[in-house]
Formats: C-alpha cells, sequence, structure tokens
C-alpha cells in the first residue's frame, strides 16, 4: 500500500509500505476513507516530536472501513465503516477506567507517534472496540473526521477543563482549527460573550461567523487592557489558551477575573512564568489536557442532531495521493486561508 | 483601650487607641478573649504588605464577646460569644452569593489590614451577622481561635481545592503551622498515604504524630526523587504547597501524578516557572486561592465532635499585654519549636 | 393603595388597603412597575395552600421602582428599577449560606403567601440587598418579569437538578409556562433531543416552536411507549415533571434510562407510588426542589445577550386594574390560549 | 469439581458439576480459595429471584488462584491472585465507558446470576482483565473477599450516592453486614454524627464498636421522633436506606432535612409510596443503585493501608464443602449473631 513516511526532519514521501495486519486479537485493520492534516503533523515533520522515528507512518486521524478484525474485537465486523480516535485506549488500565484514555498505560496517542498511523491507505487499529466508533450509514464522513481529534480536544481540554457555563464570559486565544472548534464546542454551554483573541484577520472574521461575540487582534491591540475594558476591569470567567506560546499563556492569565479557569489546550515547546505573587490570592484554576477523546460518542450525536457542524472547519480538498501537496497548503495556513484539509483515499 | 498598633516597617508597638464603636447598622463591637499571630502579621510587620498603613491595629484571628450591636444585626446580642473570621463578607455582593467570600467587594481579608484588627482590647467587626459565628456554652475557646484563620485556609486552599479522595497519595510541602493544618483536615477524606515534606525536623516529627504516613527531610534528601521512588514513578495525587516559594511550588508541580491536583497555599511574593512544556500534556490542575472561611461552620461541628483537635497546634500562651514578647517568639519559631501561640486578653 | 386581597376559598377583590412602609432596616418599598399570576395563585384561591390567610395581598413576582429602603439598605437607592425575585433570602442563615434561599429560615416563599404580595400598587420587600436584583436602563422589563420565578423555577429545579447535558435525550411532561420555561433554558445544554409531553395541542405547538424535537400528545398516545419506541427501549437521559400529579411523576420514571434523572418540579398535593421494586437496580437520580432562584442574574445576562426570549411566554396584557379580569383569562388557560399574562400598573 | 447448585426454590446441593474452560479470548479460569455468601443468595435460594434456574451455580464474591486465561487476557497470568467482583464489566459498552459497569450491556451482576458463579471449586470469569483485580503477596485474602461486593456497594450505592461530607450528621437504617459496611466506609468522609438504626440489639451494639456515634432501636422507639429530636428539628443531611422494605425507605424520607441525600441500598420487593405533598418543596435528592464496583481499587487500597478492616465483618468460618451448613447459619443470622460467614476450599 501507499503511505506518508517521516525520514527526519524535513524529509517525508508517499511510499509504497506493507499492508498492516493483525497482530493481537484485540486489533483491526481499518481502510481509510478520508483523513486530515493535524498541526501536530507539521511538528513533527520539523523534528520537533523526537518519539517518531524515521520509517514512522504519520497521521492520527480519519474514518475508514474495517478491513480484518481479531479474535477478540466483537463491536465491529469486516465492512462497517468506523471514525479512528487519535487516542488508542485499552479500556483496563487504571487511567482508562478513570476515562483518562489519553494516558492508557499501552495506549494513548501513539497513532502516527509510536506506531504507524493513518496517512495511508491502510491502518491498524490496537484495542479496536474502544478506539474506534461506528458510523451510521449516511452519515456525513468528511464531517466526522473533525471529530478524530480536534472537536473533542477543543471540547475536553478547553470546554469542559474551563468549566464554561450558561452566563459566561470566556476569551479563546488563538483562531486555528483548534480555537474554532473551541468556540463551536463552547456554545453547547450558552456562554453571554465570547471573545476572541488572535492576530490573523481572516481567522478573527470566520470565528464571528462562527458564533464570537467580540474578536480583539492582538497585534493591533492591547488584548489585556482590551478584555479588561470590556469587562468592566472584572476579567473573563474562562480563558483558554489554544496556541501553545509563553505570550499567549501568560495572556490568558492576564485577564481571569476572581475565580476563574484558565484551559490550556496549545502544546507548549517551553515553560512560562506565572504570576503567582498577584494569583495566589485570586482562586483561579489552571488546567492542562492531552485529549482523552471520552467526548467523542456525545460530540457525534450533536453532529447527527445537526447541533454541530465540523464542515465549517473544512476548507481544502485532496485525493490522499496528493497529500504532499496537501501538506505545503496547509503549512502555509494563513496565505492559502486554510483550516482543515480532508484528504480522499479513492 | 489598648492595641498592637503598627507603625512603618519593622515598628510595632503596644499603646493606647480609642475603643472602637458600631459605625454601619450591620457592625458589631466585640471585646477580644483570646486571639493569635498569624505568618501573615509577620510579613506585615517586615513592611512587606503594602495596603497596611501606619497606625493600623493589627491581627485577623479571635474569638470575643459581644460588646455591642448595630440594628441590622439579628444574628447576635450584646454577651454572645463568638468567632471572629479573618475574611469579612457582607452576604450580598456577587462573590459572597457564590460563597467565594475572599473577594467580597466590600470585604474580604480587611481586619488588620484595610481596618482594624483583633490584637487589641476591642474590634469592630463589619457585616457581624456573616463575619462572626456563635460559640455554644462550654465550648474549648482557645482551640476555636484556630478556626479563625488557619484552619480554613488548610482545608479550603489545600485539602479542597486538592480535591483529596480516600485512596490518594498526598504530598504537603511545608509543616508550619498552615501546613499542619492542612494535614489534620487532610484526613477528613481518607487519603491512604501522606508525604510531609520540610526541612524541620521538629516539625516533621510533629507531622507524624498529626498523622503524616512518610516525611522527607528535603534539606537533606532529593525530595522529587524520594517522592518519585515512593510512588513508583508515578507522583502524587494531590500536591500541596503551604510555604510560598517558587522552589516549594516547582516541587509540588514535578511530583504530580497525570490527572493530579497542585493546590497552592502558600503566599508568593515573586512569579514561578511553570513548565508546560512538560505539563501540558499531563492532565494537571493548579489552583490559587485566599480562604473564604465558608467551612468555619463544618470545622466547628468537627471540633464540637471530636474528629478535629486544634488545640495541637497551640505550643505557647501569653496574655494579650505581653504581645510584644510573643511576637518575638513567633518570629523565632524554628528555635522556639513555636507553632501558634494564644494571647488570652485577661 | 389598591391590591388583589384574597378572602378565603373562591374570594377575593381589588381593594383599598395600607401603602406598605419599611419596617426592618433591610427593608425596602417597591412600586410595582408590572406584574403577573402564577399557577400558585390561582391554587392559593381554590384555598388550597392553608398558609394564606384573609386579609392577605396575593402574587409574587415583578418589577418595579424603589419608594423608601431601610437604613441598612446599601445595593438600591429611590428611583432605582429592581425586579423581585419571588424567594426572599436574608443571605446570612445556614441555608441562604448554601444558596439554598428557599429555606431561608426567616425568608423563603413567603410573599403573597406569610406577607403581602406583588399584585397590589406597593409592596414591602425584606432584606431587599439579597432579594431585588438591579435592572439597567433601556431592559426590557416586560421579559423580565418572567425572571421573578417561572424561568429560575423551570431551569433550576427542571434543567439543573435534572443535570442536562450535550447530547442527552430529554422528556418533559406538561407543556404549561413551567414546562416552557423549562424547555428554553435547557436548551443552555444543548441536549440532542427534546421530547415534550402533555395533553393540549396547542401548548405541544407552541414546545416545538420553541425548541421540542419531538411531541407526544398523552391523551391520544401511550407516551410510555413512544418514549421507548424513540429511545430504541433505553428511555431518556433525564425527565422532568412539570405538572404536579401521580400520573405524571410516575411517567417520568416509567421512562427514565438506567444512570438518568427524575427532576419534579410540580407542587404536589397527594403522594405518588415509587416503583423501587424495578427502580432499585437501575441507578437513577430523582430530585425535588423549591426554586432557589440563586440563578436569577445568570439568566438576567442571557436575556441581556439574546440568549433567551422571555416574551414568548406572554401571550396576554392587562391593566393591573384589570386584575380580576386576568385571573379570569389566565384561570381558563387551555380556551384562552393563554401562557403568561402582564399586568401593567399605568 | 464440586459446586453448591440451585435446583428451584428451596432446593440446593453441593454436587459435582464440570470444570470450567475458557471460552471467550477475554476469559479466565479461577479456582476458588475463599468465598461467602450473600443476602442475595438467601433471596435466590427462596426463589424470589426468576432469572436463577434450575442448575446455576450460585455465588458472586470471592478470592482465588488464575488457573487458564484466554488469549486477549493480558492483566493476568496462571498462578496469581486475584479478587472477583460481583459485577462483570467487557469495559467497552457505553455505560462501561461511563463507570457504570451494574448496567454493563453484555455482563453486570451475572455470576451466580446468569452464568455460573463463585460457590464452587473452580469459576469462569468473563472480561476478566475488567473484572478481576490482582492481589499482592501477603494480603489478607479473607478480608478481600469483603470486597467484591458488600464494602462497595455500602460505598457506591450509600456513601457515594449519599454524598457523605465532613460534619455531615447521617443515618443509616439497617444494620445487616450491608449497613456496616456502609457504616465502616461513610468514615472516609469524617460525617460529624452518624445513627444507625435497626431492630436488633446485637446488631446495634456492633455498629456502637464500629463508629456509630447513636444507635436507635426502632422496634422499641418511634425513630422518627427519635431522629427529629436529636436533630433539632431538622432531620439528617443523608438518610441511607440498607434492608429493602417500604418502612425503612419511607423512614429515610420521613427524617431528612431540606437539602438533604436519602441513598437507596436495599433490593426492593414491593413499591413504596413517595410523599411528595411534602417532599417536592424539601429539595431532597433520592438516588437508587445497583453497585457498579468501580472503587473497589480505591478500597483495596484502603484495605492495604490499614484504613479500612473489612475482618470485622467476618463472625463464622467453613470449610467450602460445608457451604450447606453455613446457609444454615447465614440464613439464621439473627439468633446465630452471623454477618458475613468465609468459606475455604481447602
Amino acid at each position: 500500500m501507499k503511505a506518508l513516511v517521516y525520514h527526519g526532519a524535513g524529509k517525508k514521501s508517499w511510499e509504497e509500505k506493507p499492508k498492516p495486519v493483525v497482530i493481537d486479537p484485540t486489533d483491526a485493520v481499518v481502510r481509510i476513507l478520508k483523513t486530515t492534516i493535524c498541526g501536530t503533523d507539521l511538528h513533527i515533520m520539523k523534528g520537533d516530536v523526537p518519539t517518531v522515528t524515521d520509517g514512522r507512518i504519520i497521521g492520527h486521524e480519519g474514518v475508514g472501513i474495517i478491513e480484518d478484525t481479531g479474535s477478540a474485537v466483537s463491536n465491529f465486523k469486516k465492512g462497517d465503516h468506523v471514525l479512528i480516535s487519535c487516542i488508542t485506549s485499552c479500556g483496563k488500565c487504571e487511567y482508562c477506567k478513570r476515562s483518562m484514555y489519553s494516558h492508557c498505560t499501552t495506549g494513548g496517542w501513539i497513532l502516527g507517534n509510536l506506531i504507524d498511523g493513518t496517512q495511508a491507505e491502510f491502518v491498524r487499529i490496537p484495542y479496536a472496540d474502544n478506539s474506534l466508533y461506528p458510523i451510521p450509514a449516511g452519515a456525513d464522513e468528511e464531517a466526522l473526521v473533525m471529530l478524530s481529534d480536534i472537536l473533542p480536544t477543543g471540547f475536553e481540554c478547553g470546554v469542559l477543563n474551563g468549566q464554561v457555563k450558561p452566563g459566561d464570559t470566556i476569551a479563546i486565544v488563538g483562531a486555528g482549527p483548534i480555537g474554532l472548534a473551541t468556540l463551536l464546542t463552547a456554545q453547547f454551554y450558552s456562554p453571554s460573550e465570547i471573545i476572541m483573541i488572535d492576530q490573523d484577520d481572516n481567522r478573527l472574521n470566520i470565528a464571528k461567523t462562527f458564533g464570537a461575540t467580540h474578536i480583539i487582534n492582538s497585534g493591533r491591540e492591547n488584548a489585556v487592557e482590551t478584555v479588561m475594558k470590556q469587562t468592566n476591569g472584572r476579567g473573563v470567567d474562562v480563558s483558554i489558551e489554544a496556541v501553545g506560546v509563553p505570550a499567549t499563556f501568560e495572556l490568558c492569565t492576564a485577564i481571569i477575573a476572581p475565580g476563574g479557569h484558565v484551559a490550556n489546550i496549545g502544546v507548549h515547546g517551553k515553560s512560562v512564568t506565572l504570576h503567582l505573587e498577584t494569583l495566589w490570592s485570586r482562586n483561579i484554576t489552571i488546567t492542562t489536557r492531552l485529549v482523552d477523546t471520552f467526548s467523542t460518542p456525545m460530540l457525534f450525536k450533536n453532529v447527527q442532531s445537526h447541533k454541530l457542524d465540523p464542515n465549517k472547519l473544512i476548507t481544502h480538498h485532496f485525493k490522499l495521493a496528493q497529500i504532499v501537496e496537501a501538506y505545503n497548503t496547509f503549512g502555509n495556513a494563513a496565505n492559502e486561508k486554510a483550516l482543515k484539509v480532508i484528504l480522499t483515499n479513492e
């Protein structure tokens, strides 16, 4: 089969690889129908993720069709359409029993990282019963690709950890795909005001059409001052970091009201400064999280009942065989006005 | 009346001041029976708390007898014995309605800070109905002085914010009065293991008699390594910072297990480094809090039912008029083996 | 002044009564601008509420203007426009400190019950700072009358106690004003499906326009069978009782899924049968609640930000002096297609 | 092998049955070391549990040694000592993912009910990785038998569902093994007062030694009156039903304070009367639950750290081959002063 293979920093190729087979009784092999590229994949390609080694097939998102199953798989059979979770869960370790699948002792984020991933014609999925979700006939499979990672990430790490409540004033820092996924799912809890902060006017304008009530271009305005003015000096109930650099995290802690929640989503490469000399007495909560994807079934229901439209996040389409071109587009997102790309295995 | 008055950094005196009177209809004037000195008072005396100005009577803890009440006070009358909360609460602002009395818009920590405090023969208590608690006849009033600040602080900022649960392994960094108050109240939730970390062997030994299951002298051992070894490399479910310096906060974040809670109690004067480059994916929660004292009635019940013995925290007794001497003892706590001192107004 | 006075079962009159005055320092006197009639008022008029005695002015909802305040009132001054809560809260008893204002030891539901109420030109409001909410200039005061009782009741007793979550399938039994208020506020939490059950086609059709995804006329269909069929035999995650008779409560417990929540809102006059012989093993939660109105500020924000439109619930308008006629209309709600009536004091 | 077999109401025998074998890849076969008899087994023997049919091996508690495992079992291998949960969990259905193992779509309470159980020399355990717990060398295996059912049942259905908190006043109705297990585990949350209600003086006296602060013999006293007097007319914060008949459930709802929690544990054979005509406005919560056993690992830790001593519940010992005699003793518990019996497979 063909697959996108990482060959060290800056090197990748669409090349022939052996088709995966069932190894463990809990495995399934899935033929990919549609996949996408994640911001994390760009980091991998730069060589920033040392766990990914030469020869690895990249990718941790997608929908597909069951091709084969191990003897202990009972939820799926050949021919079933499935949604692939970016997180692999054994369902039986201490962390899985706490629904903290991200820290599964033999799973977690391993697809396209420690084992071969989904940017390929086929992929082996360990613990298939716990790591795949059935797709009913007639569902919108492109929309569902957004449920592999980006929507549960925005929802769990941002909205749930931030404890967004009806009536809240919230700020989301970063209007990329993850920030926008957070914006869409934050509205499940009816905050009164949603302030979106970014430096890209195109993305801020998209945010407005997605439900943001205020936008701030932090490249042109002092975001702290603007937020404090909009909230009468009180700050926001929830601030959500969806970038992954010190400045945006520190912004989140500068605009938080007493009793508020700062929810970090961003993947950080450096430490940040935490101003405990002012924050110690402000009764705030800061959270970090690698997505657990425990909310995927709920998000799926809300896609099916039209409370959530993930298609809004898709800007570009390619054939899977054009994946190198797709990487170029996605890697140049600001100029291409790209959010998420869909790759179809035809 | 006589009172302990702050006269700028390093200067205090026990001197004559006018006896306070009822100003607002919700005020009470209380004759102090017993009071104590807080670590915060030592900071004030060093000039570290800029909101405290020359002429201020210090102190925010104590028990006393109602001397006079305003026309709107209905819970108390002259002669009632009362416990004074370190936090003043109006009961009617946004924050008080959320039980976040620490941020009461016209109260919070004002006693011995923005208004005159309890290290005096009399004190005026605003919003008396919400800021005082009735003491029944026969109660142990010395023990109750520990409920003005130290026990709700350890319990709310440490135990509740840390979400200590039955079966947990927890670490408390700092075995001073606050850390020990945390240790006592953490046991309300039956953690399996309580690791106490400090550099003072005397305090660590006291911690053992108070229920610590392990002690670590971080002056002699590498605390991170010892904790990780004791927890089989997993870390603790809850780590509680009860010192207030960067090193102890960073220790708390270095030993936390995935999914764990870091609860800050310490009053910090400097920013700290938060290692988001490792913590972003560890699903942790960090909290800060100025005590709200909403738990005081519950703690009071547990003192009355002998589930909690605050007397353990009292090491020294003085007459109120000897308060300057008491400051010397308390300010030299390690040598004096002092935890909390009781000052009695005779 | 003029007021609607109860004179025993079946007897009421619009008559002259003394204008109320400030009695306690925490009181305010409010001139009524707009008020309404509650289903509970109809029960009172039938003689079903023994705490209401001859001579009582009825009514516990409304907006008005501050006419006078006691010496301890600090949140309001003469001329301020205010929303009146149906629940009076002292802010300082055990229950108020737990935000359970409904059980305030000297307040709770006393307006138009134990003390004179709002169906009058003026009303005295005890504990004004805790029981009134400021109305900013330009707000829609008719809409806000719905926040005195009906919207917090549907939200707190139904939606919050039922723990409605994104993705849930919920059923609301009863499409009267309270059931419809529940329907509006349930959508703050984005349930996937909302099944509305009643015997009145007009109200069910209104429910559809308010966001119900399915309607069942239980006068014509077997509601249990229909719900179980719609949920593939699983039952609903949340069932909310908004009528107050045994049959509707028992319906709620018959359609609940394992792990589900049954939230009772209805005022019951009789005991009900609880089928513990089947329910004991189904991991369900049943709640009851007299509204606390702690959520009023949040609902107010959502009205101001246009997430909630209470005007939908208003079907009829009268002058306050026409209140006896308004009672006739509201008491004949099915034929008059009445939901809530607004009475304006001109 | 030998096993205790049910042959219809009133008929059981210790007889030869085929030794179980691995059927599914997730199965394990366990050689029983120690087992016990549950009150539910007595119900089965009376013919009250229609799902149990002629020929079924009874029993759902025990510890043993792994004899054989299916190909997908990864947590255990031959020779491992294991604790058997009374609840079988697949780890991958909707309910298991919510930690509601009691309602596992292919598991739940099936042992000694829908499939052969543990009162035998060997037992087949489906979904072994999720339904067994490893026992470290040196652990007290008799004590651990109490963790198969009785301790998680008291803890989850009673203590957790009742939301017992520090400072609470709670009542437990029924001082049999389940009520006493509730009493032991309620103390994990440090309630101030624990009132134990039963009609058996022996069990009430045991309750006192287990930590009850008050005992009431409801055969001699009016329990409602006594509780209301002890609580100054307020009622208890939590009442826990551990019997399973209408009178005890109704007692629990009669003594509950406003805002309180009624937690049902008992297995009921009849419906009960719920007095909504008074309870509708009292803001109470009523829960039911079949134990999920999700708390077993936590309870295990608290046994290992000596916070919980299940041996207190064991009053009698038999050889497994003497099980018919053990049934006679356990079935005559009041006269025999029996709580739990241990059956050892020698």
